[in-house]
């Protein structure tokens, strides 16, 4: 325990009766709800209620009416299973009425539902995917401590369970690195998982052991002695220098005894002939509100300022460079608007993020290779307003975050996302390092915007774009160097696209993005030579997709398209066009699709791109087939 | 260090001269293969060269000829960007030679490429995307345990940059939960990540506190001090009731003086100026054949019988019988082939997954809540030939697990991934536990096998079917209870569908797979009462897809088409047969897409269906509006 972490808060005999009787009515809340909405997680609440009766009661600095207020702290469950507990909170702090609360949880129309998501005002982030909530609030705690330079506190009630997941640990890690005291997660150890005993059970000493060993102060209590609570909580809320782990040992159902740590009842409703005894022993529905503190005064050290100048970098058309270049010159030139922030996976040297360090070292932020808590850290980030991008190799960015960036579209925050290195046109390194599903992966998250930018300017200009893009704004970068091929001051809208070359009589479409349109445009000229006049779309916008170029392109060229892709054939640049085409009745479609297929090697990019059959020679030979055959 | 620790190898001063000779030609070998191919990690290999030398002569029991041998040890390079060192050791080994080595490492048709694949038969596993070696490794000390009883070591040289991904913690609690002695991670503690230093740098006490609390037992030594390397592998492999992890403080290009432990040298060969007289300096390129010890004799306890009689479970056509139970029934009865391992989540009870714990209890692993150590572990499984499956609910399995997923693709080995509770059907619990994202993932996926049946005869025997399926299966299973479709004996191969009520008059196809198969027969028997002939195909096989049955269908009904899913719209069943049917001349193509648009909520199953727009209702309009539109 750190010397700034005396407790400073004031307890009293009436304070401590007043959180029994609060916690009393959580429980109460909790059982009711599940009991009449037939489902939900009882016990799971109930383990938990005298933790966050004496945070609400004595800690939490909230004004309940203005949830956004900067200065507020924040409460995220990040197992989000225990809603019932959440609502019941809300209830108390008399935000929800007693009749949304009992009719309407889990029930279709409602927002009180079976995990908590923001269309709560008072729900920062979507949780219910165990091991994400507390990654999310190392986000706000950033903010809070580094760009806000609020005191607010970030109280995280996590479960024992999801200690399982690694992605708490890269929590904690980054959380110990970036000395966040203005963190603190609440571990409910109920020692029970769902399926049975967890782990290391009420194993306190190893769980403070590993925290300790991960930079945080563990601070073991038994999680229903209120006075022992209220002691971790103070002492939590006192140390400024490191994020604490109050680790509370508690009773699974604790307040029913016919389930008091009892396997078998997660995510069970009581029944009735258990829930009225228990809720009459209880002491039965009372109606306490509960005045929690008011936030400390004081507004964000950070204005955002989405007007502020912003000079993009310029490119020659013709030079080579890549767009993972124009990205890190582009996001630094963005650095200009104090609200937007770079996370770093320890790759910043070759996606270029780096160079945003130099920009703005205050707003950068290295998160090492941890890219699941790098996401997470954007999506608070964003919960406090900042316009966080986070990079690194788009195989890893895209699939080991996937879940991440689920929950981020879940949570409908605006994250901002730079994979580079994608496809086989990385070479040498082979195909661990290829994304080869990410689009396919990206286009299916709620909110998404996928782009893929085939060269410096249309990168450059869309990372801005981005900046002002609500959701989940994914970009796809190239490694290598190819040549710019717009004029500086071009506009790429999203959903759009460029045409090259149409003429009244293409005989044929050839639609690539990124890396592709540059085979694309080889294979025209080449074909041109033949006397094969061919189109080229240059598809940088690939969802939201610009159907109606497309469906213009295909009726002139008599429906003879082609895709070519750096990417597997499902769910990629392909597979847009083809749900863009099929969307509208298109007679004469004569679609042919080039993909990567099968799985790449080492190799030179040119070796392999024409080795996967996306290749200029290949787009043409295709070319050739359609038109003549 | 447990009491059965003490170091039991001879280590005399011949031996120590060996491995010094050895280490030098790793490194020479290190340098002079990433400088012919002017990309690579030079300083990556160097500081793990005495490591390894070590391990080689004095330790490791390998029989190179024989790399499938059951009895061999296991040499899994989790820092797969140090590729050069290994390949270095195969040639010190006798299996890649000199001209190999050096004329084909990262080059297009090479088998040495840039980060390590089984393409070389003395390779596991496929590495290069970090902190997934160790837990793979996991799955290999899991079977050398519990199934195989063999006494190999499964050894694993990890780099301290990936001790930052949660997944290598993951695999410690893990390896420390299944006492798994037979497991030792050598950490090369070289202190400089990819961009700059590590977060831990050199701390060793830290980490040993880290790798403590997570119950392995942590070796720190200098990394370059042959004897105590020697000890440290000594006593790893003593230990049986305990992994160790060796930490090994190292100097990044240990050799090269202009480069050691200097920032700015990762993933870079050496210049000729400095890599000609460093060779130099390290002795020149030698010729040394090492002789590894001879692996214990002895076979596997479990001799895997495919033809093993199975019984499935059967199903009366009618009963409601939800999918995933038809799963949890059919893996139980698989349990009689004894090569059939089933890892569970810690939702068993959910999944049904833990029915498997019944039939074979010494086969059940409960992973608790990892979903990327538990694909991991499949895969470590599968190298040694078990049939694994692994089950979760689909929302976390796929994209929690989905890196995860994608190297197991990569590494080509086979696991069968179960996800249950998928879609908008789930109901109650939201969002957050909602897979809709699950098909476009898995579609994408190398080597992917993609199945989501309808009702319990078609689960049951797809789950047979996947058990000798190579490559990654995955089946989506339901959460609810639906009629049984079929009757006992019905065949369902992968690439096939099954088609309903078609006539030869049929205005228009219904195309669904899982609970939408219902939802498309409902409506199918409301348009027939209205006088509109509509064919149903479950489409039960989503990859690889019946395209015949799919252009036929397409053909018979005049080009009308509706794809009903319970599913985002990108890269889904309508994807799927979107690029089905555009792969052939469909002129009269008429497809209507029905999918899940926008943020699901709770509610009732039935209410979210509808809500969003896949219910028999829903299917109805459109066919109406198809017909007679």
């Amino acid at each position: 325990m750190s010397a700034d972490s005396t407790s400073t808060t004031i307890w009293d005999p009436s304070l401590a009766e007043a959180c029994r009787a609060l916690a009393a009515q959580l429980r109460v809340d909790s059982i009711r709800v599940t009991s009449r909405a037939g489902s939900g997680h009882a016990t799971s609440s109930l383990s938990a209620a005298d933790l966050m009766a004496v945070l609400l009661v004595n800690h939490f600095r909230y004004d309940w009416q203005r949830p956004k207020l900067a200065a507020n702290d924040h409460l995220v469950f990040s197992k989000g299973h225990a809603s019932p507990l959440l609502y019941a909170i809300f209830r108390a702090a008399g935000v929800v009425d007693e009749a949304e609360l009992l009719d309407t949880y889990r029930q279709f129309g409602g927002r009180l539902q079976g995990h908590p998501t923001p269309a709560l005002p008072w729900v920062d982030v979507a949780t219910g995917s165990l091991g994400q909530g507390l990654p999310d609030a190392v986000g706000i705690a950033l903010a809070g401590k580094f760009l806000d330079r609020l005191p607010y506190q970030a109280w995280v009630l996590c479960g024992d369970s999801e200690l399982a997941e690694g992605s708490m640990w890269e929590a904690l890690d980054k959380a110990a690195y970036y000395r966040l005291g203005n963190l603190t997660a609440i571990v409910d150890v109920n020692r029970l998982g769902q399926n049975g005993p967890t782990e290391l059970g009420w194993n306190l000493d190893q769980y403070a052991e590993r925290v300790r060993a991960f930079g945080a102060q563990p601070l073991p209590i038994d999680g229903h002695d209120l006075d022992a609570i209220n002691n971790a909580l103070a002492t939590a809320r006192a140390t400024r220098d490191q994020p604490s782990v109050i680790l509370a040992r508690t009773i699974k159902g604790k307040g029913v005894p016919e389930v008091e740590d009892k396997n078998g009842w997660h995510g069970k409703a009581l029944p009735d002939d258990i829930a009225e005894p228990a809720i009459k022993a209880l002491g039965g529905p009372t109606q306490i509100r509960v005045t929690t503190h008011a936030p400390a005064s004081g507004a964000p050290a950070i204005t955002p300022n989405p007007s502020a100048a912003v000079k993009l970098p310029s490119y020659t058309v013709g030079d080579a460079v890549a767009t993972r270049t124009a990205f890190g010159e582009a996001v630094s030139a963005l650095a200009a608007r104090p609200e937007v922030v770079m996370l770093d996976g320890e790759v910043g040297n070759s996606t270029k993020a780096g160079e945003f360090s130099k920009a703005a070292p205050d707003r950068f932020f290295e998160m090492f290779i941890s890219e699941q808590q790098m996401v997470a850290a954007a999506a608070g980030l964003s919960v406090r307003g900042y316009v966080a991008f986070a990079a690194s190799f788009a195989a890893f960015l895209v699939s080991r975050g996937y879940d991440f960036i689920r929950m981020a579209g879940v949570s409908e925050v605006s994250i901002r996302l730079v994979g580079t290195h994608a496809g086989v046109e990385i070479g040498q390194d082979g195909p661990s390092q290829m994304a080869l599903e990410d689009l396919a992966a990206m286009r299916a998250i709620h909110t998404s915007t996928v782009l893929y930018p085939a060269d410096a300017p249309s990168t450059a200009r869309l990372i801005q774009t981005m900046a002002d893009t609500p959701g989940i704004c994914y970009l796809r970068a190239t490694r290598g160097d190819y040549p710019v091929l717009y004029e500086a001051g071009e506009e790429f809208p999203l959903g759009g696209s460029k045409v090259h070359g149409a003429t009244g009589d293409d005989a044929v479409t050839l639609i690539g993005a990124g890396v592709t349109v540059h085979e694309c445009l080889a294979s025209a000229a080449q074909l041109a030579g033949e006397g094969i006049a061919a189109r080229v779309i240059d598809l940088y916008s690939i969802k939201p997709i610009d159907q109606d170029t497309l469906l213009a392109a295909c009726r002139a060229t008599g429906g003879r398209i082609i895709t070519v892709e750096d990417h597997y054939p499902e769910g990629g640049l392909g597979s847009a066009v083809a749900d863009a085409l099929t969307q509208a009745q298109v007679p004469e479609l004569k679609l042919v699709r080039l993909a990567v297929r099968g799985l790449p090697t080492s190799g030179a990019p040119e070796e392999l791109l024409d080795a996967a059959g996306i290749s200029a020679r290949h787009i043409s030979e295709a070319a050739r087939s359609l038109v003549r055959g």
